[in-house]
């Protein structure tokens, strides 16, 4: 358990997880964490792409800025040298960044909003430098208005953490999820900056291993008491009685509350409701997608066996075996004590307060 | 999905998990599978010991058949020249090999079952030659009994497999987890032997990868249809509808039906009932601990943090994070829809229902 007083530094501030250079796009490389802590440079949109697509840059809210600065890179090195001609390359910027990774909306809300933008500067008849500019300047606006999202959400997240209990969390929705600051762990950050005694339980999250890399990578650096286990010890700690709540992020929220997020958040959920446990999810609202009626609607990435086969490229099944590989899974609502945004937390019937909640300005 | 007329190799005759040897008692290294099939060859009780510890042997059944080899080992290289030096040095070789592993209760029913037997040639005054080879004999008699055991269970489990769905299973209860043919996988095997059209969904069961590692290769080396999935999986399986039933194997049964099993059990025990998926525990009697009242007093096992930190020697976690590392979890009896040993297949009320079972000869 944590002492009291404990004074968290932030990794916020020590970790730039993405960030704009004159040279390109610089990410923190979350395939090598915790062993290397070592920086990648994006130098044109196509490897922003493979970033994303190989999960050097993963975390919804991440994906998103990454891919933001991915069309302001793009749009910067065109060549194009009319309008016509630069709003054909812009649509091959935006397709290449759309087909990385499908479950996460923030990836497709980032482009919309970057695309809207360019449709604007088109239609005003904008110079080409002055399109550049604008981009640029979006891309940064989205990174930025991230933190603030989190540290918002964090804020109003915190009261919701028992003072002298544990929490647990699956996979990573921290600083390295986001832009900085981190949703799931932005509330655990507030909740301990606001005085709270807390202590957290780290799922390892099979098979990226994001729990055991990152979470655990990223609270240690914060000084925030960590414990990791296997994702199959959640239930057995579930019913232990420690355990005050669980905060997750999310990939995905349908207009009924349904939750999409990294495989193994369901299991949690039930785990939790039938141990009495209150579930969160902690995402901000470009994660909302109340254009979907349900969680069933929300595709689901499947990705490579190698993936289950192998760890860090031990090999640790017989070869030839069958894998299924699903990277995300689907929460229904009932399993949701609430949600928490940048805007505030929400409770049942969430196609009614999830609505109120977007349309609030 | 298995084809009709698949017809299973039988691993229990070509994978022999444990033999008694002129030279020792020789296992099959479960450390080193899939990527190595090596054995390991105990020359002393000490060496068998250790075997256990470090699980290189594992599996309830499997332990208590090594543990019962041990003792009849150690007797036979014992220096004692009389009776009472001999009584001292099998109190000695029971103590060292009761305390490797707490949870199965086997190992426990496996140096009680040679104890009594060793006393009772104590009381007749037999000839240190006569208790040497009638402790030889019933070691070799508890292997013989177990894989009848486990083909009897398999028999009467079979017909609770439904035809035509998936069959998931954690951990290892197969040839590998016993003398031979399995609980869990006997079970499965028999359904197949019988007919039925299954497949297999094996958890990969971290820390120790049994599922991956073990589970993967015995069903693979069958011709049995198997694919794995990670343990963070099993809810999102769960609740597709593609399930038919899950079936494991357990450590210790407790008078009420609490089941003690390899962490993850509870987990998934959860999520089946959530998803209306019949879970059974496939056991011998062997594993019946009716002297205790419930999963409560069932001690579990902590195993060191190296476990979740590294796979293989590769290290997943930063250096200095806590670990939890409980081998077991207690599944409730009001999850388990049935209970299957060599006797029959038995359901709630457990109370009665095991008392029953265990006092028919």
């Amino acid at each position: 358990m944590a002492g009291p007083g404990i004074q968290p530094n932030q990794t916020a501030n020590t970790v730039k997880t993405i960030e704009w250079t004159p040279e390109g796009i610089r990410l923190i490389d979350q395939r090598l964490l915790p062993l290397r802590e070592e920086y990648l440079l994006c130098r044109t949109y196509h490897e922003v792409a493979e970033a994303i697509r190989s999960m050097a840059v993963r975390g919804a809210p991440a994906i998103g800025v990454t891919a933001a600065m991915g069309i302001a890179l793009g749009v910067r090195q065109s060549q194009a040298t009319d309008r016509d001609a630069l709003k054909a390359e812009f649509r091959q910027i935006t397709e290449t960044l759309a087909a990385t990774r499908p479950t996460a909306v923030n990836l497709f809300w980032a482009i919309r909003r970057m695309s809207e933008l360019f449709d604007g500067l088109m239609k005003k008849k904008a110079s080409i430098a002055t399109v550049r500019t604008k981009l640029e300047q979006e891309a940064q606006r989205i990174l930025e208005e991230d933190i603030a999202a989190n540290k918002a959400l964090g804020g109003h997240g915190a009261s919701l953490i028992p003072n002298g209990k544990t929490v647990m969390t699956h996979c990573n929705a921290g600083a390295l999820a986001t832009a900085g600051y981190g949703t799931a762990l932005g509330v655990i950050r507030s909740a301990i900056a606001g005085g709270k005694n807390v202590d957290v339980l780290s799922l390892e999250t099979r098979p990226f291993l994001q729990g055991a890399r990152l979470t655990a990578w990223e609270l240690q650096k914060d000084g925030i008491p960590t414990t990791l286990i296997s994702d199959s010890m959640a239930g057995h700690f579930l019913h232990s009685g420690r355990i005050g709540c669980v905060v997750v992020g999310a990939d995905r929220i349908a207009a009924n509350g349904d939750v999409a997020n990294k495989i193994g958040t369901y299991s949690v959920a039930v785990l939790a409701k039938e141990n009495g446990v209150p579930f969160y999810v902690a995402a901000p609202l470009s994660t909302l997608d109340l254009d979907i009626a349900s969680g069933e609607s929300i595709p689901i990435e499947q990705r490579a066996a190698s993936e289950v086969t192998s760890i860090q490229g031990v090999r640790i099944a017989p070869e030839g075996i069958a894998v299924f590989n699903p990277a995300f899974d689907v929460t229904p609502h009932s399993y949701v004590s609430a949600i928490i945004t940048e805007r505030g937390v929400v409770r049942a019937p969430y196609l009614e307060s999830l609505q109120k909640l977007k349309n609030q300005q």
